[in-house]
């Protein structure tokens, strides 16, 4: 790694930036797959529908600057993105509750694509201790101490609301330092731990407020 | 429907406020199970690390305000909140890319927990178009207009990436009035279809970020 783009990654950058990067990333890929070499910011702004300034900014945290008059490279750019957003690199993740969206997790090879394997899942259910879900086996909860010596620090956390504290306790206790909650709990940790809410029903609540509530 | 809460109901609840009533909801069930019959905002934003005047703020949208020292009464309140999201109404949704993450989503039996239900998927791939997963049959995209009588309005966007737009379209010329878009392409809609930005890997790489770049 450059020393430069060590010391941008030493930063903390600001969270709707790192969000709107794979939008970015995704544009780029369909830029790219249409036969664009070059790419002006003013062009992503214009068809992203983002400030031009904004685009330069978030897209400089990859240690990339566009050149004057051509713009940005598309295919470095492309790599920059991927390696700055953690999607090259593939890091293992433990999933807690193998319930419903737990199972569906399981079946979304897209995390693979994006950087994330899951290796182990840990459930209480006897109907699912035991068994495999695309080749990756499900043990009891008990048993996740045991697992400590992987050393994986990232965990799903798809439990029942009523389970969700008590079970994000034990993955800390047994090293997890990045919790992935998928549940709408705002589950309380020090302040050392990530935390990152994706809670899909929160979602979907404001879509349906948005589709059957008229202006 | 009372008209009181059918006015609350036509104007448009911020985001932010509607993001936090699941987790609320949440946070009741479990005081609830816990033998609370009433609770009061303070309680519940010192627990849920929000300000109370917030708390009272956004719990109002849902027609139900506390009273004087008892505070909320929990049951009545948690059946206002599932109402007002619209979890306990089931609305019909079609899911366009019966790939890694449409087949996840048709795993989740969550939804139709908290009021989503999905009846028919659309894909080209012929490996799985005229299969069946979890009971949901998957047709060819070419055939979805033929579905328009069925007057489904939810759509969920779960295609490839350089698709994206072009099947948002598609949807849109059918009938669909809100997207559920789980893609990373910022989609370009009308402005009377509901898009909602669903990015599980945008979280993704938030959280690989915070892991990865010590501060």
């Amino acid at each position: 790694m450059e020393p430069g783009l060590s010391k941008k990654r030493s930063y903390v950058v600001p969270e709707p930036a790192l969000r709107r990067m794979p939008c970015y990333l995704a544009y780029l890929k369909i830029a790219e797959h249409g036969g664009n070499k070059y790419i002006s910011s003013t062009q992503i702004a214009g068809d992203m529908g983002v400030d031009a300034t904004q685009v330069t900014k978030d897209l400089s945290y990859t240690g990339i600057t566009g050149k004057t008059r051509v713009g940005y490279e598309v295919e470095p750019l492309i790599d920059a993105l991927e390696e700055f957003l953690g999607f090259r690199t593939v890091d293992e993740a433990f999933l807690f509750g193998a319930g419903s969206l737990g199972k569906a997790l399981l079946h979304d090879h897209g995390l693979r694509q994006y950087g994330l394997t899951i290796v182990k899942a840990f459930d209480i259910d006897p109907a699912v201790v035991g068994r495999e879900i695309e080749s990756v086996s499900i043990h009891h909860i008990d048993d996740f101490k045991l697992m400590r010596e992987e050393k994986v620090e990232i965990g799903i956390l798809t439990v029942p609301v009523r389970s969700a504290q008590q079970v994000a306790n034990l993955m800390i206790e047994g090293g997890i330092k990045a919790i992935w909650n998928f549940t709408p709990v705002r589950i309380k940790m020090p302040e050392n731990i990530v935390v990152q809410n994706t809670s899909l029903y929160a979602h979907l609540a404001v879509m349906f407020n948005r589709l059957h509530s008229p202006i």
